[in-house]
């Protein structure tokens, strides 16, 4: 594939960052790869292992010249490093990011910007609760969906060469509305990531519940092991939209509680039985 | 190993009878096995696949001498098909099963057998979403723990018949009270899946969630799948326990809301960090 980018700066080299350093150099898209973070110990593993060419601790020299700066930190620090990138980037970079709530961050970033480079919001669907770039992998992207939330203004030749490196990685695109996205995440991953905190904090106390949990509590749970700087923010960020989405699932844990309370076996039954069938629809 | 019982019947040869009878016969523990169920097609597939040795709808045609009597079926039939089968059982025989909930099944079992025979209720935690003889293996039960339930006069040669055939599958045996088994399982397992069907509920209307779901959910969604009639069963059978639960993890899902609507990232993140250390502990 034709190179896109000639040097990007990846900011926070983590799980995503790495593994879209890493995609991205195996397909041709980029030239030059430097990191961007704050703790040493994890940018060089990710030079250790080949993610990055090199790295820095510093915003002014990790961002020197580069034509991509890669936002891939926890969301409420986008904006800040964004700041401190943006006096030394190429005068032709495009800034994107990989958060996981788009309203704040792209209103955030914008402003932090001011116009000089042109943001890209974009939501890879892809990951899990591992972090750092001992976990990154260059099929991480594969075959799953990205949301892209450009701004009315955002110039479409950014917007194509983001929409490019994300298919480029084998990712499908496609393009949204900032407030749709965040509706849509906050019931698909941060509500589902909520109960699942929720629930095991509910459990933990009961010493006899880790020895005789089967397969399908660790599967449930697994979520829960997700970094707890990267959640905090996010719920912070799209609180308006989770709030919606809890609400949504305490109306439907109360009709469930509800029948229990009753002994209403016919009730439990279809209510079941609807769960079942939607969830065959998620496969 | 030596074998354990000559003549075995097998009520409701779903997942868990199916698999039982596959693992138990590839031990040696058993000698004839014979289906006893509603429905002829999933009998016949479970003939087709050597699962069983014959079948009959009629529980006096299956039960017929059998030494070992095992009750797969949802708990609610439980004591019925005890019932119907005592009078043609050898009168050696032992009765067991498979319920997930034990205290009601003990109670409803052993009235039904009138002290003719002696009753060991038991729980193998293995299994899963699927359904029916053909998901059947001989491996389900391999490395996972079967909870007894013996009762103050269960003779301890019929225990001992119980747990040899378990521990002859595979599992780690414990032995547990009835009460304590349905408070544990009420957490482990029946309030997770309680979690799991409101979520999908909740979360089913919107097609947008079907497509842009990511591997998370449906991981955390798999136990939505069960079956409507076994875990209508289920809620009924252990209300009582599955209450207490619910209260505990709606208790623990208010407390992380209330930190959602603060916005405060100080609670949220003590809130994620203490799940993510007692996720791990599960695995």
């Amino acid at each position: 594939m034709p190179r896109l980018f000639d040097k990007i700066t990846i900011a926070g080299v983590g799980l995503i960052g790495g593994s879209l350093a890493l995609a991205a150099r195996e397909q041709g898209l980029v030239g030059e790869i430097v990191g961007l973070g704050r703790g040493e110990a994890n940018l060089r593993t990710a030079r250790g292992r080949g993610i990055i060419d090199a790295y820095s601790l510093d915003p002014r020299e990790a961002a020197r010249n580069a034509d991509l700066l890669f936002l891939s930190v926890p969301v409420s620090a986008m904006a800040a490093v964004a700041s401190a990138c943006a006096p030394v980037l190429s005068t032709a970079a495009v800034v994107t990011d990989a958060g996981s709530v788009k309203g704040a961050v792209v209103s955030d970033v914008e402003a932090a910007l001011a116009g000089s480079f042109p943001f890209v919001g974009a939501h890879p669907i892809a990951g899990g609760e591992q972090a750092g770039a001992g976990a990154a992998r260059a099929d991480l992207f594969e075959g799953s969906p990205c949301i892209l939330t450009p701004s009315r203004g955002t110039p479409p030749e950014a917007v194509r060469k983001i929409r490019a490196l994300w298919e480029g990685v084998g990712m499908t695109v496609v393009e949204m509305d900032v407030d749709d996205h965040d509706a849509l995440l906050a019931r698909v991953s941060h509500l589902p990531h909520a109960i699942a905190f929720a629930l095991v904090n509910a459990l933990c106390r009961n010493e006899e519940i880790v020895t005789l949990s089967g397969q399908s509590l660790r599967d449930m749970t697994r979520i829960a092991a997700s970094p707890a700087e990267v959640w905090s923010d996010i719920f912070v960020a799209n609180r308006e939209r989770l709030k919606t989405a809890l609400d949504e699932f305490s109306a439907a844990f109360e009709t469930l509680r509800k029948a229990i309370d009753r002994g209403d076996r016919a009730a439990l039954r279809e209510l079941i039985e609807s769960a079942r069938q939607a969830q065959a629809k998620l496969r």
